[in-house]
């Protein structure tokens, strides 16, 4: 599940996670950055205003520390036993605010990602797509925003075009969801496509 | 100034910077990981021997985003208005303990020292060397050790056979020095090589 922040990724992927259960499916859940115990000291560090300096190629590095350990630690395991896993920020994200966001060089995460990531990629990459005036009217008053959503708007529209430039370049495995629509209506897109990929599985 | 633990890294740096001094030179001292906000905050989650089980190649990360930090924020400014600056570790380290020491391919060191340093290098690398054993016993009781000082005997054996590996292969701007001599020997030492570092700078 990505997307900019306000969204609703950490609203939806609980949603779906619940909704897989719901079909008898094993389900797991991850975030990023977070989930492990070291990924939750990144997460402490990375959205901490305090530290707006941090030089982007930096920012990169410490995303895919965390993703790291997620992968080793909640993501491989629990594929292993048969499990779905859905995370909330996934690489994309990387892609999105680092390079697009950002402005780093996308070859560096590009060879982060096959570092790090290599060459298992997830069945399923939904993008949760709104206009970043949405999305951040959503959030805490500006007095308690974290590192990220203190960003201008500008920031967003990069990292909202990034998302959407590698969904419509990405293949089947994207799917974009519009979600500015009302809560239920996004719900219904994403049981949908969940439903479609269970018989993909499946068959 | 490069090496394993316990070969007087810190003591030997702060006497390089004093020496530099000494002679009149403007002079900043770095180390890594650490020496910013966001390195100090790294420095933490690295050392802690709560964090036992990170991946290898995490914990590269987090030392090469250190490292970018530490180049942006306290090197090249120094550099910028024409001081010396000693750093208490630098991308070495990398090599020898996330290379050879933790076993990850060298060649994704290779990467992340491209992306973040870059071209430009040391003026000199001393490689402090002395035998693991004798490191550790000048740390702290086995009960104190930070997640680096409770690794093996073979471990730092690896991480030694990297730095001397790289600084026989490196070139003139490698210097190794036994530091398993008494201390005043080595420091005669390192001052007759700055000595010779400000001749060829001058010159």
């Amino acid at each position: 599940m990505e997307g900019i922040e306000g969204t609703g990724k950490s609203t939806h992927t609980a949603y779906l996670a619940g909704w897989l259960a719901q079909q008898g499916q094993q389900v797991v859940t991850a975030r990023e950055p977070g989930g492990t115990p070291l990924g939750e000291r990144l997460r402490a560090i990375l959205l901490d205003p305090g530290l707006g300096s941090m030089p982007p190629l930096a920012e990169a590095l410490l995303m895919f520390a965390a993703r790291s350990a997620s992968i080793k630690e909640v993501i491989l395991p629990a594929l292993e036993r048969g499990a779905w896993v859905v995370c909330d920020r996934f690489v994309e994200s990387s892609y999105a605010y680092q390079a697009y966001g950002r402005g780093i060089p996308i070859e560096h995460v590009q060879t982060l990602d096959r570092q790090i990531v290599g060459a298992r990629r997830p069945d399923l990459t939904v993008v949760l797509d709104a206009p970043p005036e949405l999305g951040l009217s959503r959030k805490a008053d500006s007095g308690n925003r974290d590192r990220f959503e203190q960003e201008s708007l500008q920031f967003f529209e990069r990292a909202r075009s990034g998302y959407l430039q590698r969904a419509r370049a990405g293949g089947a495995r994207f799917r974009i969801v519009d979600a500015s629509r009302p809560l239920e209506e996004v719900r219904r897109e994403l049981a949908r496509i969940a439903s479609q990929l269970l018989e993909d599985a499946s068959g």
